[in-house]
């Protein structure tokens, strides 16, 4: 995938939608349960009901690891079904990755050789060598943890160093060397628009995936004002307020409708700032 | 598990050792080839061969998920080999997970109930919530990335902030605050043996996991000079230097060599700090 194509995407779809599949069996309708793979027909329901108004979709690896076997075979199905049925979907693994360099080679394979995914998250803490092996495939995307959505972001990533320079902001000067906006974007909280500003003073051309709208209570609107540049450079995700619209056999319209709703949402947006017209 | 039965293994073992199963397909001995499911078998030999020297086992996740499904039934199959036949066993999942609140409490759930793992290696990143769904589990451990043992540990570990402290240094400092040793231990790479001071500063008594013996050059006697305590509060790492001892049928007892030489090293160290006589 090429950031041109994202681009394409954006403007055809009039959208900066990602939908994040973090789907939780406990939380699925009940008119699935009996169903052999009930997650991953829930996701298949939710990916053809939304796939109009979204331009990528972000599986959690967590909630299919917790489920073992079934869980990652469920995975596995849903990521085949959206490459071979939406080509163009831009394909996360929401992973959060990162190790010592002869294993984040392994990890690099497994997301984007075991699996057709476009891009991976990763964490930053275990510095270059942790997070280069992901970066040497051609068409794939490191999405590197700088300042995240959650309350313990203040923990770390808004430490100052010597300079008065936050940490998150120490990750994307120093990651820009490793990898430039057409194999590094960036993860940063919805929750902490606002600092979008110097963020986009160190990397005003990498795209950046938004968490934290929705359930976590982000704005779109404070996203876009402070974090949108010429070719939109935001895809935005939302997660639980579109997989559990409803908890009724009607689940998935009403993830359209959820999905639609942001859609026209982000359009506005769009026109605001003139990607399209 | 915990503390006391860990300290209980080291004495009657003589030894800290703890065997990384980094099973990479592409090394292992040709003899396993035929084998329906080679890096089980593969495994089970080094287990089998290593256990009268070592007191934990981690595998390394990124070296299964890079197989897919197949690699995750030989990890699944392994760690209930450990945990069935050697129940004394510290079993670590060397995974570098964490991510918002939710999501780690599904990481959670996937290698303290979908998996009988004793302890999970975390990554400090996301701050307090990240970790703490991991605390929940009574016997169960957080293994926080300290400093790791890679070139890359430059780039942000050792960063000092306003107050001159390391970054290193601030996660042992608020994530004692998360959880005590009976819950925590940290990652601190043999490779920086001599910053293990300014970690025993911090952390006098929670143990510390030491990969970089070995192939990555750590020396032995300096983590046990600078990081050992009176509870010997080490578990040493080594992964490739064992495993891939011999290439050939024979590997099993050069695995076995290889693991008895360091842990007469270790002896010799446990007598000399006076942890066993």
């Amino acid at each position: 995938m090429t950031l041109e194509k994202i681009f394409e995407q954006i403007v055809a779809k009039r959208s900066f939608l990602c939908v994040g599949l973090d789907t939780d069996i406990n939380k699925m309708p009940a008119v699935l349960n009996d169903k052999e793979d009930s997650v991953f027909e829930f996701n298949k329901a939710i990916v053809d009901a939304t796939a109009a108004y979204t331009i990528a979709y972000k599986p959690n690896l967590a909630f299919y690891e917790c489920m073992g076997i079934k869980g990652l075979q469920s995975l596995g199905k849903t990521v085949r079904y959206i490459r071979d049925n939406y080509p163009d979907i831009f394909l996360i693994a929401d992973a959060k990755r990162g190790d010592i360099g002869n294993t984040s080679k392994m990890y690099a394979r497994a997301f984007f050789e075991e699996h057709p995914f476009d891009a991976v998250t990763v964490a930053p803490y275990m510095g270059s060598d942790s997070v280069t092996p992901f970066l040497s495939y051609s068409g794939k995307f490191v999405i590197l943890l700088a300042l995240t959505s959650n309350p313990g972001a203040n923990d770390f990533q808004m430490c100052k160093n010597e300079d008065g320079v936050h940490l998150y902001e120490k990750v994307l000067k120093e990651s820009v060397q490793w990898g430039d906006e057409k194999k590094i974007m960036y993860v940063v909280g919805a929750t902490r628009a606002e600092m979008l500003t110097s963020v986009r003073n160190i990397v005003p051309n990498h795209f950046l995936l938004v968490p934290g709208v929705g359930a976590q209570g982000g704005s779109l609107s404070e996203v876009a004002k402070y974090g949108m540049n010429k070719k939109c450079g935001l895809i935005v995700n939302a997660s639980r307020s579109i997989l559990y619209a409803d908890s009724s056999e009607n689940f998935a319209n009403a993830a359209a409708e959820e999905a639609k709703k942001m859609q026209l949402e982000m359009e506005a947006l769009l026109i605001e700032h003139r990607i399209v017209k």
